[in-house]
Order: C-alpha cells, then structure tokens, then sequence
C-alpha cells in the first residue's frame, strides 16, 4: 500500500540564457510529450539562469579577477570571515557563503549575481509558463547553500510563487491524536533539493518538473516573507 | 527533451512497531506490486520507527512530563537555551533542538531518543531487506532538524548505508569547462528531504522509497563521518 506519489524530471535542451530570452517560453518549449507542463506541477529552476535572463551580472575588473569587491558590495552585513570564504547576509535577508555571488557557469570574466527579487521572479516566470502553457503551476527558484553545522550543499527555495513555502502542519495532531509541537515544513526547500537531485551541475538542466505534489499546498506564497528568519529569531548570529 | 527522473513513493500499511518487530521485513511486505523494492531504490526510513524497533524510548518521569531531563541527558553540549527551546549537540556529533527527543508519535508518557548510531541501523535495515527481497539497495534514516537562518523544518538523513552521503563534483568543470569551486552534495539529505514531501506529518507513511537515482551514487557511505562537521570547522557556536 502506497501514500503519496512524485515524479521528478529534469529538462534539458534549455540551451544559453541572455537577457532577450523569454525564459518562460524556452521551458515552456523544452517540456514537451509527456512531460509538457500541466496544472499542479511545479517547475523549479536555478538561479543562474535567472540571474542571466534578468541580466544580473557584473564583470570582474582586472585586479579584482574574483570578484571579492562584488561580494563586498553585494553584503548587507558580513558575519564571518575565513581566509576566501565570506558568510554574509544579502539584502535580500539570505545568509550565506560570498552573498551569492557566483562564477561558475557564466562567461569568463563575468559574475552572476543573486535576482533582486527572487519572489517576483518566480511570479514573473509563472505568469509566462501560464501565458505559453496555459497552466497553473507553482514555481521555485533554487539556489545552492551551505549549512553551518553540516558539511556539503544542498539546493533551497530562494523565491517561490504559487506554492506555499511553509506547509503549517501544527496543531494537526499525531497518529496517535496528541498535538504536535512544531511542523512548520519547509517544503519549498525540499522540493528545491529534490529538483537537485535530477540536475547535477554541470551537466545542463537548470529547470526540473515535480509533478503531484499535494495540491492544498497550492497558494500565494513567499520565501522572503515566510522563511527568512528575523535577525531577533537568530540564536547565532 | 529529458535530464534525470526519479520517483517517490510512500509506503503505508507499516503499523505499530514495538522491539519485536522486525523492521526490514514489515518494510519489504509494505511494497508490494510494482512498488515491490527493487535493485537501486534508495529506502528512507523515519527516525521514529526505527528508534522503536530499536527500544530507544524512555519513560517520562511524573515531575518530568515534557521530558527536560531526558534532553538534559541527551545533550553532550547544550549550545543555546530560549525558553523551552534546547539547541544542543548530541552524541553523534548533531546539532538539533531538544537533542532530538520527541514525544510526538509515541505512546503517552514515552519519549522517543535518537538511535544510538544511525548509520549502523540504515547498514542493519539495508541488510534485512537484501535478505527479505534479494534486493541491493540504499537506505537512509531521516529525521526533521530546525535550521539556523531559515525557518520552517526540513527532513535531514541522520543515517545512511549504501549511497555516499556526500557527492563530490567538485573539480569536474561546469558547462563551460572552467573548474567549480564547492560542489559537494549532501545527497542524503536532498533525498531525504524529498521522501519527506510524500510522508506527511500524521499520515501514517513512515517509510518513502526513492526510484532512479544515479547508480554511480551507491557506495559506501555514513552521514557521521561524511556529514557531521567537526567543531573547529564551525563558524558558529
């Protein structure tokens, strides 16, 4: 006997990203047969190459060919330091490594940098997945954090629209009908990890498709809003 | 056109699992049909159950009903205290709030303690079920952790057997041939987080099963040794 039901699938065929690509439209049309988008899915699809259809780039300058000014820059605060590594909170609320500043997988001499607002950013590539597709769909935009207490990185929800990111289970009792304490789920990060694991990286499928999540999970919804944890939440800062 | 595909699949009909049970054998009868567990699935098996097939409850004390002590005794160091709320380090290196007690799902009056080394229980389980359906798969024990910086809860792999706990990518080039800087994946814990979005909270489905992933994936693997990071890595406490 089985409960519920996933199927994760990775587009590829998605090709380069420039800031005159519709990126709705060219997901829209590397999902196609079986694996069309349809009401309920949700598509999840990497920073980078939103930060490449909103041209969020910045080029490196000659005596700065890592780019430690821009994560300078792009640091709303700078809570550690250790030698390269730079662990800082983005205006955005985000902490982590080098304000997310990236150069992998852009073009040489070039940075890419977090989308303003990865919220509206998922809004705006859901709007178009609806205008190509005619679908409802939820969409996250994920990005690849470090954790402070566990080694290796996982792929979180830096935006998201349609999908709530908090899934409140509290208060819904346990099996045995006693109230549970706390299970406020993340599952816009799990499912941004889950879209990971179908994407690797560097093998070229930024967008992955998961098809049958619990449609009550279908609502406006907000990383900013809903998972950046206030500064006076912080235990560890 | 296509990258990776997975599926996820729950497994209910588990049951009560008491000391006597045999874990991997009560798994192995749950799937059935063309969910029957075969070569290469990865099986994420809750915290929970496998604590109570292990006997790793305690009974609450009369003076004692919401088991502080009980987190006292788990916690090898207790890093945070905000009212009721215990961040602590247990034995096995996790940082987690009550040091991983809970009382949700148990019977009445019983905590539930984390197993005493998870990954020789995913080894136990993987085991069991090679024996039960002559299958070789992965096994994954997962839990649901707080996070830092991010509210809402994810499921994590406190255990694993089988898979890598960590895939390292890194040093093997992006799309456009330059090296990546960090790329090590905590896989156990994006497939465990994943099994998590067919699980529910008070669902009954204990147990997920993971179709697909990459084969080159399956080795030898501990979430100890690989993910657990050592102190003086910690830019945090």
């Amino acid at each position: 006997m089985t409960g519920g039901r996933l199927q994760i699938f990775g587009l590829s065929g998605i090709g380069e990203i420039t800031p005159t690509t519709d990126l709705s439209q060219v997901i829209a049309a590397a999902a196609t047969g079986s694996d069309a988008i349809v009401d309920g899915d949700v598509v999840v699809v990497t920073q980078k190459i939103v930060s490449k259809a909103e041209g969020r780039l910045a080029r490196l300058a000659d005596d700065d060919p890592h780019g430690r000014r821009i994560v300078e820059d792009e640091s709303h605060l700078v809570l550690r330091r250790r030698g390269e590594l730079v662990i800082s909170q983005t205006r955005h609320g985000f902490i982590c490594a080098n304000a997310g500043v990236d150069l992998s997988n852009v073009d040489a001499g070039w940075a890419a940098l977090l989308p303003e607002d990865p919220d509206r950013s998922a809004r705006q590539i859901r709007d178009g997945l609806r205008h190509h597709t005619g679908a409802e769909v939820a969409v996250i935009v994920s990005d690849t954090f470090g954790r402070v207490w566990r080694r290796g990185v996982t792929d979180v929800a830096i935006g998201c629209a349609g999908i709530g990111a908090i899934l409140d289970l509290r208060g819904t009792g346990d099996a045995g009908g006693r109230e549970l304490a706390v299970t406020e789920v993340a599952v816009v990060d799990e499912i941004a990890g889950a879209a990971e694991l179908v994407m690797g990286k560097a093998t070229s499928v930024p967008v992955a498709v998961v098809r049958g999540v619990d449609r009550s999970w279908f609502r406006r919804g907000e990383v900013r809003a809903e998972i950046v944890r206030p500064p006076d939440e912080d235990l560890f800062r």
